[in-house]
C-alpha cells in the first residue's frame, strides 16, 4: 500500500492516510502494552472521511467558535483520535485558552500513550488535550453530552446570529460503540435529541457486534435503527465501514437533513485486518501483542517493522485536506465576525464574556435581600428568586429541570424568558423531561459551549445522575445544579424520596462545590458564589420546607457564606462551652437551640457551614478561629448522614443526623421521630460538653 | 351508580368496584392532604380488570410461591395498590413471613395514607406491606426490577419444575408512567428484557400524556410502542383505559404471546371523571381538594358527601372475583407442590431453605485457603475462585456482569453453570450486557424472588447503579455487588475510570455492607460473611492488580474481618506509639510501613479496616481494643477520597488518600505520583506521632 510518491491517486492516498490511522493506533496501543486498538482499525475510514471531507475545524485554531465538535463517545478509541490530532497537526492550547502553536498532540506524545502526564491519556480529557470538546470513556456520556453541546449550538445561533450574519451553525458529530447504545443515559439523551429536533447533530454509530465480554449478541439484539426511529431521528446505514463512498453519502444525508437528528449505522469489524483478531473481543481492550502487530502490518501491505511511521504524502494529504478547508472556513468566520463586532457591538462584547467565563457589569444588582422572618421561606422558593433575578442580567444563564421545574422553582418566569423547544430555539427554559442522566451530561455540553447552564431535580435523583456529574467535575467546568427536596424534609413522600447519603457522596467527590444554604439570605450569597465559579461545577442543595429568614442584625451577615463555614452567632465573653454546627435547614434549630442554652446559661457557638469545600479552601487561622482547637465540645446537626463530620466534631462530638433511611410522616412527626428538635439539639449540647470534660 | 343490590348487573358491579377504587384512592390523598390522585383515577379499570380477572394472586397468601407479581412501577398512584389490597382483602405478613391474617391494607389504614407508621407510605415499600412486591417510587425501578422477576421466575422453573410438576410458571405485570418510559433504566431493561425473551413479563403503559410539570409532548414526543417493537417485545395499544373487554383482550393477547415480553400501551386520562382536573397536571401530585373532590364524586354518580364508601357489592364482588380465583389456584398449587415434595424431597428441600434464606448444609466446604504469596493474587481474581467454589455449594447462587465478567472475574466456569439466554433459562451466567442500572435492579429483582444474586461491573460504574444499590438498602435484601478496578490500581485507563469517591458513597448509605477486603484470604472471609447475610445488600470492593497473599502465621488470621476490622500486625509490648488503619490494596502496604518503623525502632500497630459497617456493630470494648483512645497517632491509608476517615483518625490524624482524581498511567507511576508507598506511609507515620504529642 506504501508506493512511491509518482504513482500515487487520490485513492490510494485515501488509503494510506486510513492505514496510518490504524498503524499509528495499534503501535501505540502496543508500545503503552495498554488499551484498545479494535475500534480504531475498524473506525479508521469512518473517522478519516469525516474530518478529511465534512468537519469544520480549523486544525490551526482548535478553539474557533463555530467549529464542528467531534465526540467520541467510544472514548476507550481514544488512539484514533490522537492519530487524527496528530495527523491533522492540531495545535495546542493552554489551559486559559491561549493558542500554544505547539502540536496537540506530537508523535513523541503518541509514543507516550498512557503515560504519566502525557497529552494521550487512556481515555480522552477535555481541557488537557486540545481538539478533545468533552472527556469520554463512562460509556454514553459522549453522545448525551453532544445532546447538550447540539443545543448551546442552537440556542447561540438564534442568540447572535442577525440577517447576513450567520455566526453559529455548528454541527455536532459523534462516534458511538455497542456499548453506548446499551446505557439507559444515551436513550434518554437520543429521545430529548429527537423530542428537540436537533438537525445539527450526527450520531455515527459503529455497529462492531463484539463487546468487551464476547460477541454483542450474548446480550443485545434489539435493532437500534428502529429505536432511533421511534426516537424521531433519520436513521441511515452504511454497510461497510471502509466504503468512503458510502460514508460520504451518508454524512451528506445527515447535513441535507433538516428537521431531524441523524443517526448513521456503521456496520464495521473490531480489528480490522488483523489476522487473528478481525472480529473478536480480543482486539477490544489489550494490545494485538508484538507478533500479531506484525501479521497485521503485513496484511495492509505495510513495512511489519515499522512503528510509528507517518508517509510524509499522508501528511500532505492532512494539510490539503482539513488543514487548508479549515483554514478557509475559519479565516472567511474571522472576518465575518469582524464585520459583526462593528455592527452589533454588544453582542459582540456579550460573546466575548461568555468566552472567558465572566460574567456581566452589574450581574448582581438585582438580587433579592430576604427580611428577617420568623415563618420564612423555603430555599427553593428563595432559590428560584435569585435565580430569575439573575437570569434577567446574564443573558446567556439558562437551563431547567428533570420535568419538576414547578417544584425546584427553576422556570425563568420573566418576559421574554421562553420555552426551548423545536421551533423556538431562542428558549431559555429547557424540558428535559424525566431524564436525570441525560439532563447531568446536556448540562456538561452546554456548559462546554459557553453558556452557562443549570440542572434541576430533586436531591435524591442526583443519584440517577451521579456519573455526569463527576465527568463535569473531572473537566472542571461550570455546571450548575440544582437540587431541592433536601433531606427528610420531603415528609409524605417518604424514604425513596428522601435523601440520606447524597450530600457524603458529592462531598467526597473532588473538584465540586456543595452548598447547602441556611436561609433565604443564605441563598442570596451561595448563588452569587455559583455565578463566579469558572472551572467548579457546583451544587445547590435545596429545601422544600419553609425555613425561618435569620434576622441578620441580630447574627452574622449571610455574606460569611462565602468562606463556606462562618460563626453565626457566639457566646457572649468569646469562648463557647459548645459549637453546634449545622447546615441548610438544621442553621435555624441550632439557632433556637443556642437561645434554649443560653437562657439556660450554657455558652454556645453557632456555625453556619453551607459548604465543607469553601471552608478547607481558607486559611488554617481562620478555621482555628471559627472551630477554636481548645473547644472539643462539639455538635453536627444535619438531616443526612453523619458520614463524614468527624472531621469536624472530631472522635467524641455528638453528630444529630440520620443513621437510616427515612420514612413516610407529615415533617412535624418526622422531626420529633429522628430528634431534630430543639430539645434534642440542647441534650446533645449537653452531652457533648460532657465527654469533653 | 349505586344502585339497590337487586338490579345490578355483571357491568354494575363492575363499574361500582371501579368508581370505588377512584373514590377510596382521592379520599385517601385528600385525607392526607399530599399525595398522586390523578393516577389511580385514570388506571382503576386497568387495574381491576387486571386483579379481578388475571392475577394470579391469593389474597388470603400473599406469599404464595407462584403467584403472579404485580408491580406498580408508577409507585407515586400508591392509592390504587392500596385500595386494591383493601378491597381484595390481602391478608398481611409480617417480616418473618409468616402470615398474620390481619389486613395488609385496613380501611384504617388508608385512613392513615402517609402517616408515620401506617401500612400506607407515601410509596409502596416492601416488606412494610403485604402484596408490595417491590419498593417503588423513584421512576423506572419498578420496571427494571420487574425484568429480574421475570428472569428468577424463568430460572425456577427450568430448575424445580419436573413433568408433571409445573411448579413455577407465574407472570409479572407491571404497570408504568411516561416518567418510567423517559428514564433510562428502563430503557436499559426494556432492551435486556427483549433480548431474553421475557415472554412472562407484560407492561401495561400508562400513557396519559401528562407529566408533573406539565403535558408529556413538552419533553417527550418519541414513539414508545414502536421503541419497545425494536427491542423485540409484543406491542399492543388499548385506545381507552376504561374499556374493560379492550383490557381484557390485551391481558389474553399478553397470555398468548409465548416467544417474547409484552408492552401494552394503555391510552388514559389523568384524574379521570374530576371536572376540573381531567387530563390536568394538577391532578398529579396534590390532592383535588374538597369541592373538587365532591364535584368529582358527583360526576361518578356517587354520595359527594361520602367518604371512604365501600358499598357491600364491590366487597363481595372482589371474594368472589380474585378472592375465589386466587384461593383455588393457590390449593392446587399447595396439593401439587406436596405431591412435589415426596417425589423430589431434595428439591423442595432446596426450595424451602432459598424461602428462608439459609444456606446448604456445608456451603463453605470447599472455599480455597492461599497461600502466603508475596507477588499474590488481585482480589478480583481470588473472589473469583471464592464465588465458583460458593456456586457449586449454593446452587441458587447466580449472577453475571454488566458487559465485563472477564474482568470482573465473575463468570462461572464449572461443568453445567451455562448461560441464562433465551432457549436456556436454566443458566446461571447471566448477561447483562453494559446496562449497569438496570442489573442493580435486576438483581433485586433476583433476591425478591429468593435466588441468591449477584452483578458485577467496575467500580467506578457503580454510580450508574446508584438508585438501585439504593432501593435494594430499603428493601433490605440480600442483593450481591462484586465491583472490581476499586482504585488508581486501575492506571492507564485513567481518571474516569478511577474510583475516588465511591467508598465514601456507599459508606455513608445506610442499610449496605461495604468490604474492601486485604488480600486472597480476607477475600474468602468477606465472601463467607456476604453469603450469610440475609436482609442486607453488600459490595465487595476488589482490585484490579495483584496484592501480596500475607502470611498469616506472621500476622493475624484473615477471619478478623468479620469483625469489620482488627490487629493485624501489633507492636511488641502493645501499646503502639502510632496506628496504621488501612483497607484493600493499602494493607499490605500498612505492613511494610510497620516493618520498617519496626527496623525504626517505632512501635506500629497495623489495622486491617475492611469493612466500617461491621466493625461499628462491634461491642465499644472491642472497638477499643482495637483503636486505643489513649493512642491519638493514627494513619488511614485507602486510595480513596479521605472523605470520612476522621471517624477513626479524629481531628488530628494523618490521612494518605485522594484529594483529586486519579490520572492515566501505570500503577508504579501513580503509587508514587499519589504518595501511595512504603516511605510516604513511613512520613505519615511519624507525622502522625509528631501531631499526637
Amino acid at each position: 500500500m506504501v508506493a512511491s510518491e509518482q504513482t500515487l491517486t487520490a485513492q490510494q492516498i485515501d488509503a494510506l492516510s486510513v492505514t496510518t490511522i490504524r498503524t499509528l493506533s495499534i503501535d501505540g496501543v502496543q508500545q503503552a502494552n495498554s488499551g484498545h486498538p479494535g475500534a480504531p482499525m475498524g473506525l479508521a475510514a469512518v473517522a478519516y472521511c469525516l474530518w478529511q471531507q465534512f468537519l469544520r475545524f480549523d486544525p490551526a485554531d482548535p478553539i474557533w467558535p463555530n467549529r464542528d465538535r467531534f465526540v467520541l463517545s467510544a472514548g476507550h478509541a481514544s488512539m484514533l483520535l490522537y492519530s487524527l490530532l496528530h495527523l491533522a497537526e492540531v495545535r495546542g492550547v493552554n489551559p486559559e485558552g491561549e493558542k500554544l502553536g505547539e502540536w496537540a498532540v506530537s508523535l513523541d506524545e503518541i509514543k507516550r500513550f498512557r503515560q504519566l502526564d502525557s497529552r494521550t491519556p487512556g481515555h480522552p480529557e477535555y481541557r488537557w488535550t486540545a481538539g478533545v470538546e468533552t472527556t469520554t470513556g463512562p460509556l454514553g456520556q459522549g453522545v448525551s453530552t453532544s445532546v447538550g453541546i447540539a443545543i448551546a449550538s442552537k440556542w447561540l445561533a438564534e442568540h447572535f446570529n442577525r440577517p447576513g450574519f450567520e455566526l453559529f451553525n455548528y454541527n455536532t458529530w459523534v462516534i458511538c460503540s455497542d456499548g453506548d447504545m446499551m446505557e439507559g443515559i444515551a436513550s434518554e439523551a437520543a429521545s430529548l435529541a429527537g423530542h428537540l429536533k436537533l438537525s445539527n447533530l450526527c450520531w455515527i454509530y459503529d455497529h462492531n457486534k463484539i463487546t468487551l465480554d464476547g460477541p454483542a449478541s450474548a446480550s443485545f439484539s434489539e435493532d437500534v435503527g428502529e429505536r432511533f426511529r421511534a426516537y424521531g431521528w433519520n436513521v441511515l446505514e452504511v454497510t461497510d465501514a471502509n466504503d468512503l463512498d458510502a460514508l460520504k453519502k451518508a454524512y451528506q444525508g445527515f447535513l441535507a437533513t433538516k428537521d431531524r437528528p441523524t443517526f448513521i449505522v456503521v456496520h464495521s469489524h473490531i480489528g480490522y485486518g488483523s489476522p487473528h483478531k478481525h472480529d473478536s473481543n480480543a482486539a477490544h481492550g489489550e494490545p494485538l501483542g508484538e507478533e500479531e502487530v506484525k501479521l497485521t502490518k503485513k496484511a495492509y501491505g505495510w513495512p511489519e517493522d515499522a512503528k510509528f511511521l507517518v508517509p510524509e504524502e499522508v501528511r500532505q494529504n492532512f494539510r490539503e485536506g482539513i488543514g487548508k478547508r479549515g483554514k478557509d472556513l475559519r479565516e472567511k468566520w474571522d472576518a465575518l465576525f469582524g464585520e459583526y463586532k462593528k455592527k452589533y457591538p454588544e453582542l459582540a462584547a456579550e460573546w466575548a464574556l461568555m468566552q472567558e467565563r465572566k460574567l456581566p457589569q452589574g450581574w448582581d444588582k438585582n438580587l433579592p435581600v430576604f427580611p428577617a422572618d420568623a415563618k420564612g421561606v423555603a430555599t427553593r422558593d428563595s432559590s428560584g428568586k435569585v435565580l430569575n433575578a439573575l437570569a434577567q442580567s446574564v443573558p446567556w444563564l439558562l437551563g431547567g429541570s428533570a420535568d419538576l421545574a414547578t417544584s425546584n422553582k427553576t422556570t425563568l418566569k420573566f418576559e421574554g424568558a421562553g420555552d426551548f423547544q423545536a421551533g423556538s430555539y431562542a428558549g431559555r427554559n429547557l424540558h428535559f423531561g424525566v431524564r436525570e442522566h441525560a439532563m447531568g451530561a446536556a448540562v456538561s455540553g452546554l456548559a462546554l459551549s459557553k453558556v452557562r447552564p443549570y440542572g434541576a431535580t430533586f436531591f435524591n435523583f442526583s443519584d440517577y445522575m451521579k456519573g455526569a456529574i463527576r465527568l463535569a467535575g473531572i473537566m472542571e467546568i461550570p455546571a450548575i445544579y440544582v437540587f431541592t427536596h433536601d433531606s427528610i424534609g420531603v415528609g409524605e413522600d417518604g424514604p425513596t424520596h428522601e435523601p440520606i447519603e447524597q450530600l457524603a457522596a458529592l462531598r467526597a467527590m473532588p473538584g465540586i462545590l456543595v452548598l447547602r444554604p441556611g436561609d433565604a439570605n443564605e441563598v442570596v450569597e451561595a448563588w452569587k458564589v455559583v455565578m463566579q465559579l469558572q472551572h467548579e461545577p457546583a451544587a445547590l442543595v435545596l429545601t422544600r420546607q419553609a425555613l425561618p429568614t435569620l434576622d441578620r442584625s441580630k447574627y452574622a451577615p449571610a455574606a460569611g457564606l462565602a468562606k463556606g463555614g462562618y460563626v453565626l452567632a457566639d457566646a457572649p465573653g468569646g469562648i463557647p462551652d459548645v459549637i453546634l454546627i449545622g447546615t441548610g435547614s438544621e442553621v435555624s434549630l441550632c439557632v433556637n437551640a443556642y437561645e434554649q442554652l443560653q437562657a439556660e446559661g450554657i455558652k454556645a457557638r453557632v456555625v453556619s457551614m453551607p459548604s465543607f469545600e469553601l471552608f478547607e479552601q481558607q486559611s488554617e487561622e481562620y478555621k482555628k478561629q471559627v472551630l477554636p482547637p481548645d473547644v472539643p465540645a462539639r455538635v453536627s446537626v444535619e438531616m443526612a448522614s453523619i458520614f463524614g463530620w468527624a472531621r469536624y466534631t472530631g472522635l467524641q462530638g455528638v453528630n444529630v443526623g440520620m443513621r437510616r433511611f427515612g420514612a413516610s410522616a407529615p415533617l412535624k412527626d418526622l422531626l420529633k421521630k429522628f430528634g431534630f428538635t430543639t430539645e434534642g439539639v440542647v441534650a446533645a449540647a449537653k452531652e457533648a460538653i460532657k465527654r469533653a470534660r
